[in-house]
């Protein structure tokens, strides 16, 4: 898609009417929004309770948003019935209500901090096991609670939006890569592609559910099926080495760089490869023998700690570092503007355009305002009903606190919404984590420092998160010619599609399955996660098995030193670039709790789209994204049917069943018959 | 391939020198045959001993064949040690060897007559299980009896190549091809595509070893393993509806036409789909209950006697039209003659050539002569030898029967060669099987008249296959130029081969495995199907259960039917051209034995080439056989590994079991150590 980069973009739209915006949201792009908005939901919200890792679905929101708006027009079209044709501007509708909604599935914290504050993930994490740290998840509140806090994040950067999109700039890849496919998809020659890529996204989408569905018939009862087949052998499968057959997952892994998935698998080789197997070792001298193994107080604590010392290390970097730059940027920026002379950083519409397509793209993102006063006052009004909700909801969190972070959240929100336009790295998790210590422990135990902590993590997050969603919709919006106004209309539909469909669908699960078991298929280990750095933060570190302490600082360390290393060679080794084989640090951390399975998937996706680019990278590079959105669509959409089949108390045929040697003799003897 | 074809042959090999027939054997062309000759050969035992559909092996065997005498002598000449260069005439005289070695593994029986005379076999079958009518299988006997048998098929019509190559131009569609591949190898426009398919095959056959390899692992005892998927589901698995994740059958699906594939499927849905389980209704009242299901007075005796029965019936239709066919053709040959008055059927010589191809190709084609009177000596004297031998190992077969047989085999070998040429189809197991039914029947049960009946096929069969393959391989030396001498002396190494390697395969799989087990993955069909036709003719019909004969019978003339439906659809209807849809009788028996297991085998790989050819026609042409055959020899090649590691005693150390829902509660408490 880069021949439809700068320059060319709106020369092909020309002759391209731009319809106003109140007509950019349409009733069959609300309709259609709304029904891909369950199905993301759906899809993020099983990430959330697999493994936790959400990739971008922006690519997968177009498509689809595209092929079915696409295919009810031409069938409008054919039937001679079609009054309005289908613009680009309602495809970045759609695809921003979409992404807001998923969005939002992410940031409730259904697998992560809300889940945290259930009693049945409590039970097992060892300490702070007291009613006042549990709070029972209930639809009534959780829908109160997100709607609360969901919507104040849309108001608190809007009126920064000419700033950070015409004035500085900012890349926001993904933002500016959903514009292209957009574009392209509504060009003469993207046209045909798009038929290519819908068509293939479609029979992978087919290929996945129907292996997700043959994968069923297999899984009557506990370790049965696909999902447990020791592809390694037993030996590796008890040190959670195997592949997993999960498209999800291999579909995930075409998504994500190959530096992620490459680090995924280097943090299960360190932990559950070396690690684990030597801590293990010396059960019964650093932990008590008699403790079951998913114990915090066992090797699980160890597992659990050092997870979230290497994922604090990591955030705490990032956070420092972007309030550096941003800092920076900003002073420089300053400095800048006062030599040239520019009065006004508000009178970017003076700014002579040198090319059509920033002429035109400035003016319509001019066109509809939102005044600044609307936004301000939308922020206080919004914030005064979150902060007695959210006081009244969790009583441990006083009104106070509340207060306090809504006073600093726009800050952060502003540091995060600028830093995800340079990098593409949204940090909402990490603020969320840095609330979680501060507001544990400020806290403390005795008080419920666990719940106030996990709460205040939600009312950070969902800000920090969907103002920078929102910055990126409008370089979306700024590149398509979609109005300002409707793309904030758009967010805020979504948003609240989000805010209702987001429990319901934990709802579900939670009904189908047993969420964040570590053993099940849905571990969902955000959940016990976010419990211990809360615990850390209320209680401190007596509860940790020993030298647990001293590991989990090094890998603290360890996160800080491996992305200094990074940002040193990123500016000052330019020739070899070795920074680009430096692994991420909190794709090394994921997988010490969960193992190296999914890393197994992932890695073959990458795999896959390695050999594909090897022998045609242009076409690796146009349907790539295409064939993974399938695969990762269809086995997420068999969930569905697989969780209405498991609640209906359906139970599959046979079971697929992988045993030892010796253990299948004595089975055989046994179902023989014999003694 | 088709540009190769007419008229453009020989136009590409205008400067290329043939070498005399001596330096067409070059020692590094016999080595690398007869590596090449074990490979075959245990590819086709296996497929023998498993399902006894062997495909075409012609194009494999040349491919391979120009793989190592390329790559050796690409690496000579870059050590600059290169005095020879690889000529298409070395390269068919590789492919002669490799095909005559590894017809020999299928005309010597070691899956069909020989292993039907065996006690374990004949235990299995109810009547004549007598010692008079069995005969330990014992690596000396089978030399001996191979080495008589085998080369007197090479004497038998030699004097007569030059009529049917050169003045009857019978096509041999699958020597052409063979000829065909081998000479655009050895162009330089060849040169390219043929590296591409090498590569192909190279990877596919590496693909389908590591995957034997995987599947190996999790074989732990019976009932385990990826070869007992339910695919689709338990119920389908008991009436032997699988897919059996053999690459190796896949291949052969490639390889074979669709009209088989689907006829084999077909036949598998008629009998294990609705035949057999109508009848196992009657069970108790068509035959006992109180009988083992494998018994043939049980259901096993509808499955082998109409499987029989369709291919009795099948066999003598064509054994029947081809006689009439030859005689016609003859006749209309004999009377165009007397019209156009040349004056000699060995004058082809003095026939002016249109075009060069012919006419250089007649030149080398004649050059090389081979003395009739040597022939006729050779074929005298190895009969001879072959009367005195065969009936001293077989006293039940006396001097004059074997006398008869090497009377009527040249007329018969003839018949089946010149069928050959027109059709592609050899016939050699039908007069087999006639012999088998004459002998056993005139020799009768009380003296032996199995063991009669099937060593008789044994000499039919090799006389009549080893006639066919020749004629079959002179078509492609006369179409690459290589000496009838040449191709005469490695037919000639290439059966001693076959004799010698041909045994020692069958030992290995014997001491390996349990051949003929009908449960066990190495059922060998054929041993208890010609066992069968022989009780059949020494005792009558009075061993069958309940109405078999008359299903026997209704099978036999269906069979018949279905031939004569097709021929007349052949010659009167030429419109849609429907007979390439009547299914073929002799594939519609094969699954009534053994279930359709094999088929979907088969049928999936249709589908691959079907989907293939649909995307891109040439390349699936192309590169179709390189894919298949490296399917086969990658899987097959890991049996020998898998064979000695089961020697040596070494077990998987995973069992990958298939229970039923019910079946797995009672093994998860077992294993739980509950009640």
């Amino acid at each position: 898609m880069e021949e439809e980069g700068n320059g060319k973009g709106e020369e092909a739209f020309r002759n391209t009417r731009v319809p106003p915006w109140t007509k950019q949201i349409t009733v069959r792009s609300v309709v259609t929004s709304f029904v891909l908005s369950l199905l993301f939901n759906f899809i993020v919200c099983k990430l959330n309770f697999t493994t936790g890792i959400i990739p971008s679905l922006n690519v997968a929101a177009g498509l689809l948003g595209f092929a079915v708006i696409k295919s009810y027009t031409t069938l409008l079209n054919k039937c001679g019935l079609l009054r309005e044709p289908f613009t680009r501007q309602e495809n970045t509708v759609i695809q921003t209500f979409v992404v807001a909604s998923s969005g939002i599935a992410f940031s409730s914290g259904m697998g992560s901090y809300l889940l945290g504050m259930s009693p049945y993930i409590a039970a097992q994490v060892d300490g702070g096991n007291t009613p006042i740290n549990t709070k029972s998840l209930s639809l009534g509140w959780m829908f109160g609670f997100l709607f609360v806090v969901s919507f104040v994040g849309l108001f608190s950067i809007v009126p920064l939006r000419k700033m950070m999109i015409l004035k500085y700039k900012l890349t926001y890849p993904s933002g500016t890569a959903t514009a292209l496919l957009v574009n392209s998809l509504h060009t003469p020659k993207g046209a045909k592609l798009a038929k290519k890529q819908v068509a293939l996204l479609f029979k992978s989408f087919c290929g996945s559910f129907a292996f997700g569905f043959f994968q069923w018939f297999f899984t009557a009862g506990d370790g049965c099926g696909f999902s447990t087949f020791p592809t390694f052998g037993l030996q590796a499968y008890s040190k959670r080495f195997y592949f997993d057959f999960s498209s999800t997952y291999v579909g995930v892994g075409m998504i994500c760089p190959y530096l992620i998935n490459v680090s995924l698998l280097l943090g299960a080789i360190i932990s559950w490869g070396i690690l684990w197997p030597w801590i293990e070792q010396k059960k019964g001298i650093w932990y008590s023998a008699d403790l079951s193994p998913s114990s915090l107080s066992s090797i699980q604590g160890y597992r659990v700690f050092t997870a979230i010392a290497m994922m604090l290390g990591d955030g705490l970097y990032h956070c420092v570092i972007m309030l550096i730059r941003v800092a920076y940027s900003l002073i420089t920026e300053h400095l800048k503007k006062k030599e040239s002379l520019h009065p006004n950083p508000d009178d970017v519409d003076k700014i002579p355009s040198a090319d059509l397509d920033t002429q035109r793209r400035t003016e319509y993102f001019l066109k509809d305002q939102i005044p600044s006063w609307a936004a301000f006052s939308g922020y206080i009004v919004l914030a005064v009903i979150s902060i007695i909700t959210v006081s009244h909801i969790f009583p441990q969190l006083k009104w106070y606190h509340v207060l306090i972070t809504y006073l600093m959240a726009p800050i952060l929100a502003f540091c995060n919404a600028y830093g995800c336009g340079l990098t593409d790295w949204s940090l909402a998790s990490n603020y969320g984590k840095v609330a979680i210590i501060i507001f544990s422990s400020w806290v403390g135990l005795e008080n419920g420092g666990i719940i106030a902590g996990l709460a205040s993590c939600g009312v950070m997050m969902s800000i920090v998160s969907t103002a920078s969603d929102l910055m990126q919709d409008f370089k979306t919006g700024y590149l398509t010619l979609a109005s300002p106004r409707s793309m904030f209309v758009s967010q805020v539909l979504g948003t609240a599609t989000g805010c209702l469909v987001s429990p319901l669908m934990f709802w579900f699960f939670h009904k189908a399955y047993k969420l964040g078991d570590p053993q099940g298929s849905y571990p969902a280990p955000y959940g016990e996660v976010y419990r211990g750095m809360a615990l850390l933060g209320a209680k401190g570190f007596s509860s940790l098995p020993k030298h647990c302490l001293q590991l989990a600082i090094i890998f603290f360390f360890l996160a800080v030193f491996i992305n200094i290393v990074r940002d040193l060679l990123v500016h000052y080794e330019t020739k070899y670039r070795i920074y680009r084989f430096v692994p991420n640090a909190m794709a090394l951390a994921i997988p010490f709790y969960l193992g190296g399975y999914f890393a197994i998937d992932m890695c073959i996706g990458s795999l896959i789209l390695f050999l594909w680019e090897k022998k045609n990278k242009s076409k690796a590079n146009d349907f790539g994204p295409a064939l993974a959105s399938g695969l990762i669509c269809g086995d997420s959409l068999w969930s569905v049917p697989a969780a209405i089949l498991s609640l209906a108390g359906a139970s599959p045929p046979i079971c697929m069943k992988f045993l030892s040697s010796s253990v299948n003799k004595k089975v055989d003897t046994f179902l023989n018959g014999g003694p």
